[in-house]
């Protein structure tokens, strides 16, 4: 590594982080199956993968040689064959993404990404699909490929690579693979990337390590997660950030939508889909009342669960209280409860001390943070039995035949046992394209070799093209009001450290 | 029929119901596919059949010959050999079943069901057999066959025979089958039933019609369903009924705890198993405002939908209002929704021309009554495109591309695609385990040949069993407070007229 | 007493009934002070009381000599120059009771009440002067006394006496006054009752006692009060009953909305205005989940308290479980408790023990039935010190400086310290009315002398004459649909079982 | 002015702004009857004012002569004899104040404020009261005068004025009382203030033109209004503020819980006091979805209206979406409203027009701004009547007779006819304690001449002495928890950034 890049290793410390981190892959430690949206796409009954990966087609997509119908082959997938049923996948997710659709429309004359060659490392699924079509329909030119080994629905990469975007990904790919296909994306002869859209920063870190000189076609960066943010604050604050970068992950839209109304629906899907748990006079703790708890248990509440909550915090646990939860100790309650969620982003909030005071049939998930929340390791002892009793379902049985139901062995049980809203999903995706238009656009200067947030009105701007699906009517400032309170007709509307 | 018996085609008004009716197969027509709990038993991403049913074994069960580990062989299932299976799916019903286990103890002492020879003819899934091996312990012998050709979980079914049980009963019967297993049931040399537990009818029917002698030993009938409950009355009302029966159809515990808690649990779940769709924000109408109607409006609107109500009953109308929800007529709104869901017990109340209105995208699913309530005839016309995208969900596709989500194919949704909840299973359970005690042990000349209500004192028995689940603690009438209510201080605690 | 009329005492059982019993005046005791409308007519806010009523005129009615503008003295009012100020008040009850003002539009017409001679005993506010200008609307004659000695409004006695209405009622009448005013409503030359509409009894055993030869004339009672009701089925048991009755305080429409919906909003009401409590976070604990705990639990964990209820009956417990509260014994929670509330209709519910465990600062009160709920006599204890701090608000003080807040001296809050709104007192109005129409229009035969609830039918009317309040669409059954119900398009829509 | 001190006109535009501004005393105008709590003071039912007010005493205080039983005659009140009724006023707002209460014992050994001399400028109420004798327990020694002519409750500055402190306030000063007092306050031989307490700004305003020295010897400021927190911003941008300042506004747990759950506990409150409305089934229209919009919506969905709303801000008009509400132009559907609320912050935001079109019945009311957001000034044209029909209540009619009923005259609803929870108030003052202590002590150089928001861990501080109130648990961090989160054990706990 003679450019002298060293990489850093992240600390980090938010709780309402939902994503998964320390996922480097090492040469030494086996690949963490964390960011592990692969098992949702396994699991989960809406899951295209059900329906057509049942092939028992052992062959290495790299060993295949695949053509799409338009005669190209410079992709490489599981099967180009299954296309058609991933178009319909994209096609359903459309339906819920219109954001994208409208932006299509709105920016197609202009193509505001004409010229933007974007190499992109991304989950692979009908929704990011969505995405990069719409960069393509804006213009640009796209080479994607996975940030996660396991989560790419097969069919939707085949759709992909079908309607011709340069696609590199499936689903179980070797750690070797991984490395192979991001290489496949940005190391192409007569093509080099000018925008970069990552999800983790191993693109990014993959590009600093072998082909430094790139960057001085990129243009910029366009970051969505926790981890792949905080490596750029790491590089930017080592001076060593050589184009400017965005971070999608603190915009408001994000942080809001994203935990609280996304948490608010996939708890008690996940919970249903796993366990066909009744809610009704459940008694049920959530450990931290972040975004992610105060989604959690407002559903649960609404569904008749009794729900208490801890916190560390004594603001979040006032809020706790004004909300109508006792905030308690896990340990005082842990006997009583049908139900222990976490969702704290800390290590160990569920001991084994807890597990053994559980009383019989408790359900133990977390919606927070990696798989640290709940010491699993703990309870792979001897005197415990694990019983597989359904796909992420584990019955973890006492000597006494006590049964504690772990789900998904303590990882994300969103992203593990419950779909995400297209929805959802469409909010982050139009930030991001959003993201990439004003990068590549901006006048010389505008920006520097740092780090940004998305300036709050194309916050609102996304806010703005998600508002027609719910057929909502904005009101618009008279000339006098808009005097009156200080504020441009058009926006932003609030100061920076507005709260929402 | 030299019996004179003529068993009556009924006519049905209950809006409330869950059930399905006209399920009476003739020789003329096809057997209907409703009370398709089958359906859910083979999509539903709980269901044991998704593990171990997708065996290529299309051997009829009648022409295999099958033993148990005791040697037994009066049984017919599927394969004995999945019992191990069907023990676990029993075992995790169980936990939730907590009441029929606590019968199980309070009663063992004193066997209330000794000398009792059941013959039971229900669905044939880990609730039932939970309640099967609970009159078992209570020193019942029965015999058993399922009420539907599709609903049987086969493995459930291979662990009671495992057992000791005469189970006659597999997942996808034919018709002949059908009413082969039940002749085997109660056709049995040396055993003759002195009790029936019935849901639906059809076994009744058939001892009626082919050994009305067997009546002479029944001490009484145990019916759960809406139109077993009907042909009941339809006997009585004729003079030809001629032993006691207890309707459970229409106990308070069944009636509001089943229709109400039930559907406030499984909408929100079968919307999500078969669509993902988000519930924030989406403007969804609720036809019908019973308690199936209530249940649906209070759980989507406590998930962020926006709900509105159709009524034909100005008193449930009004219910509506002061609960929040506007009181519409259908065609009003139904270009605006997102989501139309029927709950009326009522034929055509979505009709083509409805359909022909909705806006692309819309879901429509019934979570009524049978298959009546949706107009499906009507979308099979040739300018219509039918597109099976998921199990259970259709896309219905008009000339101008505009695309209808239909699901389950207007069957019940939360038979078909979600799970009950086993504790609202439980609560109806015990209510057939007491009846047939009360039946069974009822001193003469307490029933006569008629149809009864389980007495209020009952119920509120029921009830009691359920309260540990929550660790609720009853308040007990003090003598005094007993008194100057006028009540028994072991209940029953409200008039017959009470509407909780 | 020679028409040998034994006027029975009444046991009474109702757990939800929210009236007062007992009332009944006798030589021996005071008055009691129950059924205390009056109460609240003195605190509350809103009450047109506030305004004027500080008038120190002592002169008794009875000795003043009053005309109205049209030169009548047939009444008998505080005050005839308050009638501007009544007029406003009752002008502003109409707002909110639109159903009368549409149902005098309807039967305007045809007068269906030409030649009926009411008298009528009740409360005396703005909202019954609605239902007696509409009754006089629709062609009857009216003569009025009030069935409270606290509860008449002045000015709204005022401003019906200035209309023409032979009024006899004031605030503060001794219980000699309240027979005085009785009698000069039944006892006048040339008129004689054809009709009685009470409330609670007094003016039925009045007639019984004094002029049973009136019975002769009259074609029908209706009756609100559970007490009054209770009497007339005593009287109907002992075969003394001689006219028609019609039981309006057992219809639907006065059961579901009174107790539930009023309830849900007069408990925050009653608290707030008293206390100025904040809801958010408290700890709040309700006797009874009857249709007024449910009320109250679901209004009070709307705002964020956290509730636990306690109960005698099974059923109600178990919905109070599935609807999310925890169902526990008084005496394990009272220590932690913010706020005590009784709706249980039972006696001692809150005893001197449990008092003596409450915390410092619990708030105290009663929402269920008459003042027997809260066994305050316990309370006048030497060793406890009472401050009055606020109308209706009562600190109880023990030795070691702990107090705790009783409300209305546990008499009922919502009466003493709320009000009701309008458009719930319009539902029992508009039920009076039609029952008054329906008893005096009936062909001979049609009712015997019995007790009869309203039929169904016209229950539903008085649901459909409030819908356009909500501007609610009701749909009309098809005759295809209507067939296939067996329903009449009409209604009645429901079996009379059915439990709403 | 020759010290050269020019205080600015400030320009506002935060919308979640319940204070009222621009109310600046100036020569040439009229004195603005905003920021009046003084209202709330006279009309709320709970009112002290209410009990003993009705005196006809019109000699202005300045004239009376009146001595406290220590002696002390350095105050200036209505009447020392009320001093008794106040005290127990007091008592009962330190029951729900305990965190001040915890603060005296905790910091009452080391007397944190001995030597500090406290000149406050703020509501005289009961909660601020023991705010006062708080700071006086931690050893301050406090004058004191009010920043509101009308809000002093008279009995709670007697009971102050009783125990010692200095105070000088009546209910309805002439702003010539009102700078004499504030003048009083710190124009004392012997004793010079030195640290300020301000609500408004009034009184810092006053300092800096008439003693300015008195500067050299001051610690600090601590201001609590959105407008005296603009001023001194003002001042320190023009460098003119000499000593630092603490701005108390912003500090989360005033935003949040002011506003947030502030408003919705005081919107209920607020409309049934004045109007006794039923909110079940009611059409409400809520302009502007900010903290304060958010506690409005949440309250009246709960109990059972059907709510929609307006937004300029497209983030949070998809809130209200995700929320459940539908979001909409006013003009779309003032014509069908039963209620229409402003929370906006903006003026004209219901205009004439709006006004014109509304139903007859339809209740306004402003819960936002000021008296800017309701155009009333359009109402008083010769066409329209208007009906003072109860006092913060007046119907204004129009030539057909339709009526639209305005509250408060478009003045604050939750200051003027509701009461707003100790509790809430108990998180502000206990900020504003602490803020005088830091600025009180902090070493020198800590603070410079700027303006400060206080350090989030006190803020952490506040909320955590508010959860005994809940008896609520908090969780500790364990040692290796926090080096993994990268926290320290005691907090702060999140970024400056969270939003909470």
């Amino acid at each position: 590594m003679n450019h002298g890049y060293d990489f850093p290793r992240i600390q980090f410390a938010n709780q309402e982080d939902k994503q998964e981190f320390s996922k480097f892959p090492t040469k030494t430690g086996r690949r963490s199956l964390s960011r592990s949206i692969s098992q949702s796409s396994t699991d989960s009954y809406s899951s295209a993968a059900s329906y057509t990966d049942s092939s028992d087609d052992e062959t290495s997509p790299r060993e295949k040689s695949q053509v799409n119908s338009k005669g190209s082959s410079d992709f490489c997938v599981k099967n180009i064959k299954q296309a058609e049923f991933g178009r319909r996948e994209i096609e359903i997710a459309e339906q819920d993404m219109s954001a994208l659709i409208s932006l299509r429309k709105r920016a197609q004359g202009e193509k505001p990404l004409a010229g933007a060659k974007v190499a992109g490392c991304t989950h692979i699924t009908a929704q990011t699909a969505v995405l990069i079509e719409t960069l393509v329909a804006l213009g640009a030119q796209c080479r994607w490929t996975a940030c996660n080994i396991y989560s790419t629905q097969n069919e939707v990469a085949a759709a992909l690579a079908e309607s011709g975007v340069s696609v590199f990904a499936w689903k179980g790919e070797s750690e070797d693979d991984f490395w192979w296909c991001i290489d496949r994306c940005v190391n192409m002869d007569g093509w080099q990337a000018n925008m970069i859209l990552d999800d983790g920063g191993d693109l990014t870190h993959w590009v600093y390590k072998k082909y430094p000189s790139v960057f001085k076609k990129v243009r910029g960066i366009v970051e969505e997660s926790v981890t792949g943010v905080h490596r750029l604050y790491q590089l930017s604050k080592a001076g060593k950030l050589c184009v400017p970068a965005m971070n999608v992950n603190d915009s408001v839209t994000k942080q809001k939508f994203d935990n609280l109304y996304c948490c608010r629906e996939s708890i008690l899907d996940g919970l249903k889909r796993t366990t066909d748990v009744m809610f009704g006079g459940k008694q049920v703790v959530v450990c931290g009342y972040g975004e992610v708890g105060k989604g959690c248990c407002s559903a649960l509440k609404a569904l008749g669960a009794i729900v208490c909550v801890t916190e560390i915090d004594p603001i979040c646990a006032l809020q706790a209280c004004m909300d109508g939860f006792r905030v308690v100790k896990l340990n005082e309650v842990v006997r009583q409860m049908d139900m222990v969620i976490t969702c704290t982003g800390n290590k160990n909030v569920v001991t084994r001390e807890h597990l053994d005071r559980m009383k019989n049939g408790c359900i133990v998930c977390n919606m927070g943070h990696s798989n640290t929340e709940i010491d699993v390791a703990s309870l792979r002892t001897p005197e415990l039995t694990w019983e597989r009793v359904r796909s992420q379902v584990d019955h973890v049985i006492w000597p006494d035949g006590k049964r504690v139901i772990l789900l998904a062995e303590g990882r994300l049980l969103n992203l593990s046992c419950s779909t995400v809203p297209s929805f959802v999903l469409s909010i982050t995706a139009t930030t991001q394209a959003l993201a990439l238009i004003e990068l590549y656009n901006a006048p010389e200067g505008r920006y520097k070799q740092d780090v940004y947030l998305l300036p709050k009105k194309m916050d609102e701007y996304v806010a703005s093209l998600h508002l027609p699906n719910f057929d909502a009517h904005l009101t618009e400032l008279s000339d006098e009001q808009a005097k009156y309170m200080g504020l441009n007709k058009n926006g932003p509307f609030k100061p920076n450290y507005y709260r929402y």
